[in-house]
């Protein structure tokens, strides 16, 4: 048997098993069965270097390349359905490739999802993922509804991935159970499908946090009619080890200006507040309310004692 | 504006636009409207230095990056309808990436597929597209119904891609409107997606030949059982420059184990041969009868004398 074929033989037995996927890997394409829901599609590469270390466990690379599109989908309010899963590599290292393969796999089942296709090709170590969800046609959440005067919600803590990072890089030392939450919460992010589903017909726009809390609510504000924030950032907005470095005299401006948290920033209507609070504790969703969309473009920070938080970090650059 | 943002720019405004296309190019992800037939995906990436050089003009890269995929819906039966575009590149070459969209946008526009997401990274030039379709649910083609007895047809000529690259090596000196035609096959080949949609309800298998006509139908052969096939090598197979090559003595082998034509293979029921060749009539499309589907495995080529036709080069090795 070819390398190649072995490799394809890995991926056809990853994922969820679903009724919907007439034909999964193997064949030219995958077809997936009609559905009265729209279709959602996304896709994102992770090339190792850039997004992460050729020397990261290839458990940790599979899960990521999936968990960064299912944050995509949650972000739309979508139901995750399938994932293709390209794979360009330098040669066939069969024990990354089957931790990989694991990794992939434990998200996909964990979202029911199925892995129906994709390719594998030699090169320089590339991942690229594209998902599949659907979503009632009327209530896919975009980034261009906020309107000033709405409230502005994270789905759960930021910072986590930027001070994630610091620690995988000898940056930040901070004690032993902080530090391996840290490195989980930067190497297997897990995706907000269930807060995203949560805020289909209430929330205004939606974005997951891949670039940055101050990068990503800037798109929505921008595309939503060149809107600004006014924030004030709080113990609330972090996971404890994140507010223990705070405490320490850690530098704010990376937690709010870093990529990598694939939480989900949200709008939702002053009128629509008590709603999408109620639903909020029923599906025991942490949601947190960091500030409101006003009219003035430009976000500001502000610390609860009403002090402009410097910024100078403004998150992750592409080029 | 960031450089990211410049390309995003560009993707944008690539492709058709679509009624059925809800939302394109800028959010978290794209929505495609519900449709009463099956979704069909695939994806492919192009990684530079292995399937094209980064020499190669930007236009050609993407019009071909985009090519492969709409061939495997073409080998589906189904119609295009969008595709994404994840674009990893070493540094922001302007000229290039104009040249790449162009070339896209060309294949694009021809058959109607909207450009609706996809990625742009910094790292080693690679190129993965995602291409999604539509077929009826019961008419979609498959890989797994070849059986003893059929007929087996090609879509159109093959060795164009085998040949085309050999002239982009310099091992074969054609002459010039030849090499012409060569080079432009294996830069910008054409999608058999008329020819894939006239398969619909006729054809028992059919697949893309991307890794050469013994691998692919080899494929074919043994997912439908583990059957094999008789085929009769003729002038029939070939395109006039092919023709040219062979009798001036060039080897047949590498145009039947040779990858990157794209053009169809498929089976077809001996009852509904005359139903076939009508609608080939019809259409103008111009498949070509290379022989059976038989019982024993192994894929035999005979010369129109009925010679063995020795074959030693194997297809494409991924790995």
């Amino acid at each position: 048997m070819r390398e190649f074929e072995l490799i394809d033989g890995f991926f056809s037995a990853l994922g969820a098993r679903r009724d919907d996927v007439i034909l999964g890997v193997g064949d030219d394409a995958a077809i997936i069965a009609p559905d009265t829901q729209a279709s959602v599609v996304c896709t994102d590469t992770l090339v190792a270097g850039v997004h992460f270390e050729s020397k990261d466990a290839g458990g940790d690379v599979g899960f990521k390349s999936l968990a960064v599109n299912l944050s995509d989908l949650a972000a739309m309010g979508a139901e995750p359905v399938w994932a293709t899963v390209n794979l360009t590599i330098p040669g066939f290292d069969e024990i990354w490739i089957r931790d990989f393969c694991a990794g992939l796999n434990d998200l996909a089942l964990r979202y029911g999802v199925a892995i129906v296709g994709g390719d594998t090709t030699r090169g320089p170590l590339t991942i690229t993922v594209q998902a599949g969800g659907r979503v009632p046609v009327d209530q896919a959440l975009s980034r261009s509804g906020a309107r000033p005067g709405q409230r502005v919600y994270l789905s759960g803590p930021i910072g986590d991935g930027a001070l994630g990072l610091k620690v995988a890089q000898g940056d930040h030392r901070p004690r032993a159970d902080d530090a391996s939450y840290l490195l989980s919460r930067l190497r297997r992010p897990e995706p907000a499908i269930d807060a995203g589903r949560a805020l289909r017909g209430v929330a205004t726009s939606a974005i997951d946090i891949s670039d940055g809390l101050l990068a990503d609510l800037g798109h929505v504000l921008r595309l939503s009619g060149g809107y600004g924030a006014e924030l004030v950032v709080s113990s609330s907005w972090f996971s404890s080890p994140v507010c223990r470095y705070v405490e320490a005299g850690g530098d704010i401006g990376v937690l709010i200006s870093g990529g990598d948290d694939y939480v989900l920033a949200c709008t939702v209507d002053e009128a629509d507040a008590g709603l999408f609070a109620r639903r909020g504790s029923k599906d025991a969703l942490p949601w947190v309310e960091i500030g409101r969309v006003v009219t003035e473009p430009g976000i500001r920070v502000r610390d609860p004692r009403g002090r402009l938080v410097d910024i100078t970090v403004q998150g992750y650059q592409h080029f």
